[in-house]
């Protein structure tokens, strides 16, 4: 699955090219390496952490798209666009061929034509580009596809949606190990998107930087706590059923799915106002390990049947464990959340998490467990969602094809 | 310089605290790797990069303060304060002592008093906080100890300021190598100052993450270019000259410094159109490598006199490299320079850097090079300030004691 050093071949082929022949890429990263010998940068404080993570790649093509099983990268940016009046499926198709093509450069580390700053594609740091269609696009690509499903999620009572944080034609969830990487990307596959589309939100996201905790240590978000325990792991037959179909749902399309994006605003404030024993008995679970209420350890079930000595639940009614527990298995979703922190002046700062979940079918598998955390649900009380979307996700594409091409052969 | 590994004793006597005494720290870190162990995690497609640099500490405490001379974290988060009307003397000197105190667990990676997310503490990732004062703070701790040159810079015909981005009474720079742990530190020391201060701006920051390229490395901005290639190594006798003042510079206080904060806007769409030749013109310095248009490698001098066959200088009249040299040779500062990049709807997006610069006196040492730059820089055709501000850095503390307390004594 690893491609060969990115930095070699595209980029100092690149390299040559603008440098009129005279320097290279890797006489760029030699230099790195020189001017600490030389003693001209300075000295590190500690054992230097190996520079092992900025060549890492994630193969854009295949038969599934990455991006979704694909190991949660530090940095996430998602970028909804809204197709000019007037494209028709011959614009979509050459929107979706240019930034397909654009976007497996990118993640292999080279340099797409036209990329101004060749030398911030040098190291992708596991970048993915993944494309979600929504309703307008995919009924020009392919107005007989388009799945009942693919339309705004019903209205929740918590809802308090804005505009600018809602819908859009063609989703990117561009991931990224390194921001820089990241904003790169993201710059490239704008220019490339301009003529046909124009940029409807963007909403940056983060969790740890890579190396900060052990990897596979579950993220936590803004509240503290530990978010994403329950989700299935990529490749687990469980993970093939909630994203891909299984016996009790199935796909749009094969190798297919749906991403659904909800921005959702917390009150960190008013969440630093709750106790120890309040905030856990809202969510459920332990704060210190995410261990639930009625466990020791982070992947203990929840036993929502245990009882304390007076007869009182240890999981409470209204507690969000307990509450997103799906009542039918099919209810299950893979989350792949990023934190958000816009601190503004005056105490006009925002910050939340952009909740992205993927599964078959958000009508089955979404709706439900919104619904009843939309009845019930204590977090609410310091949440809001001010966001939603919802996408189709084609599968993967060859080399020679284009993400989305699959819909016109079919 | 390394502290004690932080995860031990502090946080685990607060987790023991939070949680009432349910699990600790400890727990909660072995629990990540378990969970790798028996496979309930996404298995690493790569081999994993050790978890090193979570735990790496800058110590707060010292004659300096830290984030100076610090090796530039990959996250900064520039927040400036405005105390509250009718702040005076007293409540300067207690906003001073909560928040040096809060940034002194912070940086060792223990939670402070009050931490209601304690977790979110656990992985400094060399988190610094370096405060800055404004000349309404620091005259109201020590008015006879107001330095000439804490006032806004003179206005410069490329200047385009906005309120929103200029001035403040106090600045703290928060960098750290992990973005959650930058927020986390950011979140704890604005609900300490709150009931004193208000936030005036906050500008946030990023380079490449730590281990996206080897340690050392020049960064690049978004224009592409490497930048910093002409800093003074912290440790070496020029950078102490220029940062902390020498035969012909005087701080305004022994182990004290000034630092200047401009937003530069880049107009990264009308760069794109300029093609490399006319880019390296501009600056002065190829784009692959940083080398000077006179030299073979980033770090060669450049030649300011020579010229080509046909008579013409080789780095242009207007090249910004040729216009920031230091025409006498106090005009030197330490940049620390950040890029940020906030895409907006409808191509309302802003990008740029947060130009940070150290200097002892700002007066002598920034402003004639800002001078020159705005005379002519061809630069400024893409490149537009709209903010700025100065601030007087203060000494560092001893672990008794506040930044700004040695003001008090002399």
């Amino acid at each position: 699955m690893r491609e060969p050093d990115p930095r070699r071949g595209g980029l100092s082929r690149r390299g040559l090219l603008v440098a009129g022949g005279v320097a290279s890429a890797g006489a760029a990263t030699a230099l790195g390496a020189e001017s600490l010998r030389r003693g001209t940068a300075a000295p590190p404080p500690d054992p230097p952490v190996p520079a092992a993570h900025g060549g890492r790649t994630e193969p854009f093509h295949g038969a599934r798209q990455a991006g979704v099983g694909t190991v949660p990268q530090a940095f996430a940016s998602f970028v909804a666009l809204d197709l000019r009046p007037g494209a028709g499926p011959e614009a979509v198709r050459r929107l979706l061929r240019v930034l397909s093509a654009d976007a497996a450069d990118l993640a292999r580390g080279t340099a797409p034509v036209g990329d101004q700053e060749p030398w911030l594609a040098e190291h992708p740091a596991r970048l993915s580009v993944t494309f979600g269609f929504g309703p307008r696009l995919l009924g020009l690509l392919a107005p007989d596809r388009v799945p009942p499903w693919l339309r705004p999620l019903p209205a929740f009572s918590i809802d308090r949606l804005e505009e600018r944080w809602s819908g859009g034609d063609l989703l990117l969830q561009l991931c990224a190990d390194d921001r820089l990487a990241l904003s790169h990307a993201q710059r490239v596959l704008l220019k490339g998107a301009r003529s046909s589309a124009t940029v409807r939100w963007v909403q940056d996201g983060f969790r740890h930087t890579v190396g900060a905790v052990p990897e596979g240590t579950t993220m936590r978000n803004l509240f503290g706590q530990v978010d994403g325990t329950a989700d299935a792991r990529p490749g687990s037959e469980e993970f093939e059923r909630v994203v891909y179909g299984g016996a009790d749902t199935a796909p749009w399309i094969e190798d297919g799915t749906a991403l659904v994006v909800r921005r959702i605003r917390m009150d960190l404030d008013a969440w630093d106002e709750v106790d120890t024993p309040a905030r856990e008995d809202a969510v459920g679970r332990r704060l210190a390990d995410g261990a639930p209420l009625t466990g020791t350890a982070e992947h203990d079930e929840p036993d929502l049947a245990a009882t304390s000595p007076l007869g009182f639940p240890v999981i409470a009614p209204y507690a969000h464990v307990r509450r997103a527990r799906p009542a039918d298995p099919v209810e299950r979703i893979h989350r792949r959340v990023y934190n958000y922190d816009l601190p503004g002046a005056g105490g006009a700062g925002d910050a939340g998490m952009i909740f992205a979940s993927y599964q078959a079918d958000p009508d089955r598998q979404f709706v439900p467990i919104q619904r009843r955390l939309d009845e019930l649900d204590m977090l609410n009380a310091w949440t809001t969602p001010v966001g939603s979307a919802v996408f189709a996700v084609p599968p993967g594409c060859a080399e020679d094809g284009f993400v989305g091409d699959v819909l016109l052969r079919a």
